[in-house]
């Protein structure tokens, strides 16, 4: 499965106090039964020798100079690209660490921005932390949005397990608030972005999308909130005017039973717990976060750096790991 | 199992055009197998001679005049008190079904607060049925509530399953109403009822309670909401000030992983879907809806009428064998 004729895809490191050099040197040990595309990560080559020394894992760190010597070296030990570094104490996050953090962020991003790379898998990183050495996007997906030129509302966030793919139409916000910033607009182009994205970076020919209700029984006709026929229904009957197979909006809390999971591509749910909760009740250690709408290829692992457990080797590596495979999926699709 | 000492627990029929007829028979059928104290059904007996026959079932149907008599018969048929009866047209509700669910809901409910059987298990109705032949609750809950003389915010709502269990502290409101209604005094009392209950009929010495926050990330320290500091985590204070285990505000979507559900013995929600979801993720058919609080005990299955498939055979009798059974476990508990 470590096919040398395709372009490697760029890790950023992540937070060297986390979890998440460990896991890319993990990922590397498992790239053969996993089947991932050829990766290297932005930087970190020290960080990462003693995060899977840590672990006990035996990963040769190999340094590269170009992103196209990653896929020559591969079989042999883990392509590190460019002289960043920094020193590796698990669960002790400094603002030294955040700075590489950053730097491999922005790194991987360039890199992927440029063409120079297939895709972009970022590592998980302490907001707070970033915050203090001078990144001012609310998260790494508004930062590669921003890279890509394009505007925060058009990254779409999508969650996507072995049983299940939700997408939230509105993230960090109080509660209080999503019933306000929801509009028939801002449904229907998100809905639009997640089909075409479905299509041409997930091989379906014609996705099924579907919509939750905010309320309670997606209202009860009305009785409990009208956001279901006011907002909501008018952006499913614009998607299906474009010929778009979308549907609801439906009760949440049945939406995700095993039947109806089988009646969607993907549930497009009206704020972050809708959709969160759904997925990492059923695959924790499996979640992947997908931006969609960008003109590169962006997965993450669904989780944060668990500062807590970083160095104790037992992180679980199986959202990476997916994070990776997905990565080199899509882009072999975009690329077909 | 069939233990022939216990008092009968009392099943109402539900709507005769829904599938709760012919889930009675089928868990009559499944009585041994799924360990089942004896139990009755209030009226309804030409009815569910013909649900079971549409299901295919053998269910003699036993006419009784007293609840005593239902366990010396429960061996050789499923036993009906009572004379309310109807027809059976599935899929088809009309007002003549209407009035025989209310009627046999009200007989049910009559004898458990009468002490006359151990335990009530509500069958499903359709409320909008209901409420057209003068049924003047928004549910069964609220009904039963007000049989008891118990006020309706204190019949506090949990969803069982084999796997977790939830209770959401706002229900039946629309979701921008829930900031507003969702008070410290109201969250503390029914995290107080749902420990006594966790208690006393549920067998739990010391029962953890976790509560969720309402926004994203529990609010991340303020950054999205204040109110789990400003209302949640004060009534978790006062729970825990009593001795009670109280933890949170958590994450909603980090508290239902299969680590995370393990580290409690029922999570607090502050909304409709947030406790439904993933209770209904993981357990569809076999969610168990028991009211605490009250002083019967009362379950029923977590689902509805189902229109649409009665009659057909097809509806899963898992709910209905779970609540009957637990609505029996507890009832044992509570006389011990």
């Amino acid at each position: 499965m470590t096919d040398n004729t395709l372009p490697p895809l760029a890790l950023s490191l992540g937070d060297p106090a986390g979890i998440g050099p460990e896991l890319a040197a993990e990922a590397w040990v498992r790239r053969n039964a996993a089947g991932l595309q050829p990766f290297f990560v932005a930087g970190g080559a020290s960080v990462l020798e003693a995060a899977a020394k840590q672990r006990g894992l035996d990963v040769p760190v190999i340094r590269i100079s170009t992103p196209e010597e990653a896929a020559a070296v591969f079989a042999k030990g883990l392509p590190v690209l460019g002289t960043l570094d920094g020193v590796y104490t698990p669960g002790e996050p400094d603002e030294d660490g955040a700075r590489l953090a950053f730097a491999s962020l922005q790194d991987a991003t360039r890199l992927a921005v440029e063409g120079e790379v297939d895709a972009l898998v970022t590592g998980p990183v302490a907001k707070s932390r970033l915050a203090e050495v001078g990144f001012q996007f609310p998260g790494q997906t508004e930062f590669v949005a921003a890279s890509c030129q394009v505007a925060p509302g058009d990254a779409v966030m999508m969650l996507a397990g072995p049983n299940l793919r939700t997408v939230p139409l509105t993230v960090h916000l109080p509660l209080a608030e999503v019933p306000d910033v929801l509009t028939s607009v801002m449904i229907e182009r998100k809905g639009r972005i997640t089909a075409l994205a479905l299509m041409r970076d997930f091989g379906i020919r014609s996705p099924r999308l579907a919509f939750t209700g905010l309320n309670p029984h997606a209202g009860e006709d009305g009785r409990m909130g009208d956001e279901e026929s006011r907002v909501i229904a008018p952006a499913i009957a614009a998607l299906q005017g474009e010929g778009i197979d979308a549907s609801g909006p439906h009760p949440a809390d049945a939406l995700f039973t095993p039947r109806a999971r089988e009646t969607y591509d993907a549930a497009l749910c009206m704020y972050h717990d809708q959709a969160l909760i759904p997925i990492k009740t059923l695959d924790f250690d499996a979640g992947v976060n997908v931006t969609l709408g960008l003109p590169i290829i962006r997965t993450s692992a669904d989780h944060g750096t668990a500062f807590g457990i970083a160095g104790k080797g037992i992180a679980d590596p199986g959202a990476t790991i997916a994070a990776i495979r997905m990565a080199g999926e899509c882009a072999e699709r975009r690329a077909s």
